[in-house]
């Protein structure tokens, strides 16, 4: 299945009207099973199926690392996706549902899904120490890593660079969870966890994403667009490095601005 | 609890960088729950709590009026609310998880997904018949009725409009399903099914816009950023006008054009 698809629009410019052929984005939802459960259902972009299903089943911390999953295999119209676990590895699904941080027993105030991502994040490296001239570089490496987006405008994008800022992974979807999972799940496959690495996400750097970062051991965040309060609360409680508004030459460190070096 | 939050930043300027506060909107889950059982967990912006939950429990076909709900209570220490239904009114909550609608048992594929959303949704007024100019004024209205993303530049906006432009209700929320539901909930108080209405959000289209927009009667979506196959797909079906990049003098149509009076 395509990541775009192509539709007739009229498209409108002052009192003019036309018709004509635009691209949209692809959005399907998809339904990951495992052991025959129903662990989740996504809305995202087709393509990188496999990489999406192994990002989430280890950033949702169904699986403590890659080697718990011994495959992801599409079953009828490749729509659905089934996890099969490692030889020894057994899980209970019904303990996983979707939303599985956030509906911890204790409750679900910020503070509970802060404590909840604790205990399933790993200690993040104390590096790297970046130039800032690096950081800034990102965005428009992250966009060139769109294509999808070129066409469309309709979609967010993760990418993992290294701390000598060389691309590491990289992935586009309808939904930017997807997108992050995607790039991690890209990446989990060569080391695990991801280590002095640098998650940049082209839009808003929400909770859900600062989660997905910390259980896959990235220690610094950037997005183009603001951070939430619970991201900056976590990012700092975890020893995160925080960024948002990453444009042209201005940026704002939420956290952990000692992996800069700042004049 | 307030939705923003002061946090201290490093603002950084080319090679300058100095401490400073900035605003960043609160992230918070909040429970819902029906009967006892918890229906959803949702992250969300604090305020306007009672119109997110009447929202979402019609938009998502929990309830099929606002007259079915007797009341939303807050519990706790208001992270939790209690939907308390209307004398008569009998709900099986197990029936009602999150992603009710793409979970249906025929299958997951956008098919079953738009088949679903059509049992649910009403039919749609034939009107309204709309100008052009009426509908390029509403971004720069719906920014107006956004204080919150004005002080963060982190938040989703969705405004519910008359035919005649008259702003009937709007909100904000770091989750822009959560900002749709809120805005429905709200107007649906006082009107229901919606009627000749616009919705307009300030971000991109998906197919869970176009749903709740559906369910709700609502016969025009507009978004100023790109829609998604699937959010067309739909619109198409329903005979919903559904228009993007609604920008300055421009803006693109996806579906019913018929609804716009074009030279």
């Amino acid at each position: 299945m395509e990541s775009v698809a192509q539709v007739e629009v009229v498209r409108v410019d002052g009192d003019l009207s036309e018709r004509g052929v635009d691209l949209v984005v692809v959005e399907e939802p998809m339904e990951i099973r495992l052991g025959g459960v129903p662990l989740a259902v996504l809305m995202r972009t087709p393509g990188q199926e496999a990489d999406l299903v192994l990002g989430f089943c280890l950033t949702e911390g169904i699986v403590l690392a890659p080697s718990e999953v011994a495959g992801v295999t599409p079953e009828g119209e490749g729509d659905r996706f089934r996890v099969d676990l490692a030889p020894g590895v057994t899980i209970d699904p019904e303990q996983f549902r979707r939303n599985a941080y956030t509906t911890s027993s204790c409750g679900v105030c910020g503070k509970a899904s802060i404590d909840a991502v604790m205990v399933a994040a790993r200690p993040l490296p104390s590096g790297p120490v970046l130039g800032l001239d690096l950081l800034r570089s990102l965005p428009e490496r992250l966009a060139r890593a769109q294509p999808t987006f070129a066409a469309t405008g309709g979609l967010h994008g993760a990418a993992i660079f290294s701390s000598t800022g060389e691309l590491l992974s990289a992935a586009e979807d309808v939904g930017r969870h997807n997108a992050t999972d995607k790039a991690i799940g890209h990446l989990a496959r060569r080391i695990w966890p991801l280590g002095e690495t640098i998650l940049m996400v082209s839009g808003r750097v929400s909770f859900e994403i600062t989660q997905k970062a910390a259980v896959a051991g990235i220690p610094v965040v950037a997005g183009v667009s603001a951070a939430s309060s619970l991201a900056v609360d976590l990012a700092r409680d975890l020893g995160m490095t925080l960024a948002g508004f990453v444009r042209d030459e201005r940026l704002v460190i939420y956290s952990g601005a000692n992996r800069f070096t700042l004049s």
